[in-house]
């Protein structure tokens, strides 16, 4: 019997998740036993680590993703897969399993650049890269190896992305609950799941800027000496500007009914240098007179409001009209900025004093392998033969078989 | 049961085997009828049919190929999957059967960059780029699809080339024939198989240029008006200059021990330049006027004679004392240079007056097919789950399964 069909069969499998996300910070890996396929998965989770890229390696994925020629890529992809290889090995002698055990590895892959779009003069395709060789994290581990999910998407006329929906269908559907899982990370997005919802019945799209404004603001006015609001405290200290927010609340991202997805082209550093300007001319239209230190916590406010009222917005203008809302999972790095948290609760409070707001963590999942364990569900459904997609969130034409397979 | 089980215990499979040569010229599908694995492999051809490259393509990965950025690539590896899987389709409907009746693609995808060796200041590793997703085949076809072989290798330490002689061991080994199939491509290479050998047994390398060269001078010599030696005519009413032939065959590869392989680096257009501007010093020094028209001949057919001599070196030197040569399999576009072939069986000849010179064609396969076939092979091995590498040619640690699998 071969590796696919033999770990089908198991009664239970081990699964170890990698995931490389789009900070390249480096790997994520959780290793997991599970059960089932389908809406029938039980997935527990067994052992979580990570791995940091080398610092030349991180500038080469980031900074230099343009200098890069035909033979960096051809490397790089070599040396991710080896990276990827050690990420779970590390993993299964954490969680103090032999190699044997593991049934499978399900990698995302490190993502150089994701094209849905089709402007190109020569190759109108679309088209998606995520490297990091499955053939050589399946050699160098001796695991069946699974992974570079986007293209059987796309080559269905889909976006690729997102993908971590059907994870949140397979671990958080409920018979009788509606529930949104809410991610805020550079970008918020969301999975809504109706009761008893079947697959078609998900919602997932972007709600707009997540940590990413909120980063890139601080960075700027700090000239880099902070990166980040840690636990929303500057938020909290600040006054949100209302009429700047309703400035900043006009765009149209916002409105655009879903599925839809956003990015670093539309909230990334450009769009904050211009609204720092905009903040800027703003204040001193009304008369007071610019102070970097007087108006730093203000502005930090003010977008972090942006990002609780955009995905408010979108609950009550794209979710309550499909089904009930009876809970929220937080998670991503904004699940842990208080600001964030409490204003989202009081704002979820306001609509219905109900709604229960929870994070992964409440229900036993770590924030920070929330993604690598997505992953392991999604490989699991490559092993169980089952369409492992969401239509009704990429686009695509149909439900199929996301990822390849390398055998070790 | 899945596809690739279904496959696997099928009395007989079809499969499409798709070829991407590195002239860029197109794409070769050979749809195959396979019974068993292994050694006990049958392998009838139904049909062959090939579709060109658009132009621009074909300029893109060819003379633009250190130009190409991240999302050209990431584009071109769709744009590709997308015309291997029509190269598919055609060759299907053409043989006349329907879809479902298919069992496998096997797609070689083209190359981009094949690098054994570890020289880069940041990724010391050796890497290779084919590209040609095989999610966009699966997808696109509704066929199981199979691809990618080469890294797999490299993953364990060997060359990641040649692949062929897996295919060779499989479909020309012979209880008690020793046999050798002789590619003359751009490069000649061999397969050496000695009675009853096992995949141990094996020799194949590069012997040395095949056609590279002989085109590169014609090419060169004729300001691009001519750009190979159709039937081996010029070469045929050439006279080959023997003392210039001893200099050319002074070269260090030709004295190397197998396994060992080479390429355009070697014997590509700036050793052409070079050799074209010794032969003019070496008769000028011999008090004889270049004249261009008078002496195309006889380098021409100086060339071709190096082409010769260093297979024939080859099967003295390293394939004699491994075991009998009875039969020599003579394939690629060097088959149809007359110049070649009767130079060869006139060296074979005086080598032992019993050995038997065949083309593919004299044993039922055509010429062109040759290496789409190979892939056919090499994808019904991966649905067999058996490896398919040759370690004493690639130089890998051990045998392995080569390519991943996409499912529809």
């Amino acid at each position: 019997m071969d590796l696919l069909t033999s770990a089908r069969v198991k009664p239970s499998r081990l699964i170890v998740g990698l995931m490389s996300g789009t900070s390249a910070d480096g790997i994520d890996a959780c290793l997991c036993r599970i059960k089932g396929f389908g809406v029938q998965t039980a997935a527990e989770i067994e052992h979580f680590s990570s791995l940091k890229y080398p610092e030349t390696l991180k500038h080469m994925i980031t900074s230099d993703l343009n200098n890069l020629g035909l033979e960096d890529i051809a490397r790089l992809n070599f040396f991710l897969g080896n990276l990827l290889a050690q990420a779970a090995l590390k993993c299964i002698e954490e969680a103090g399993y032999a190699i044997w055990e593991i049934d499978a590895i399900s990698s995302h892959g490190q993502t150089l650049i994701h094209l849905p779009d089709c402007h190109h003069r020569v190759l109108p395709i679309p088209a998606t890269l995520q490297i990091g060789d499955i053939s050589v994290i399946a050699q160098l581990t001796g695991i069946l190896t699974i992974g570079d999910f986007r293209p059987a998407d796309m080559a269905q006329g889909g976006q690729g992305a997102p993908l971590v929906p059907y994870a949140d269908f397979v671990m958080f559907r409920h018979d009788d609950l509606g529930k949104i899982v809410q991610n805020i990370g550079g970008i918020s997005n969301l999975t809504y799941l109706p009761p008893s919802c079947s697959l078609d019945d998900v919602i997932a799209f972007d709600t707009g800027p997540g940590n990413m404004v909120i980063d890139a603001t601080i960075n700027l006015l700090t000239k880099g000496n902070l990166s980040m609001d840690t636990d929303g405290e500057i938020a909290n200290s600040g006054t949100v500007n209302r009429e700047f927010l309703s400035h900043l609340l006009s765009s149209d991202y916002f409105y655009k009914p879903p599925p839809k997805s956003t990015g670093r082209e539309l909230f990334g550093i450009q769009y904050t240098q211009r609204i720092i300007g905009e903040y800027k001319g703003f204040i001193q239209k009304q008369g007071v007179v610019w102070d970097i230190k007087e108006h730093f916590k203000d502005i930090v406010a003010t977008v972090s409001e942006l990002t609780v009222q955009t995905i408010v917005y979108s609950y009550k203008t794209w979710v309550a009209p499909r089904g009930p809302i009876d809970q929220v999972i937080l998670g991503g790095g904004g699940a842990y900025n208080l600001y964030l948290v409490r204003r989202l609760k009081e704002e979820l409070e306001s609509m219905d004093p109900n709604i229960q707001v929870l994070t992964h963590e409440d229900i036993g999942i770590p924030n920070t392998a929330k993604e690598a364990l997505a992953f392991c569900i999604l490989g699991n459904e490559v092993i169980g033969l089952k369409p492992n997609n969401v239509p009704s969130a990429t686009g695509a034409q149909k439900p199929v078989i996301l990822g390849k397979v390398a055998f070790p």
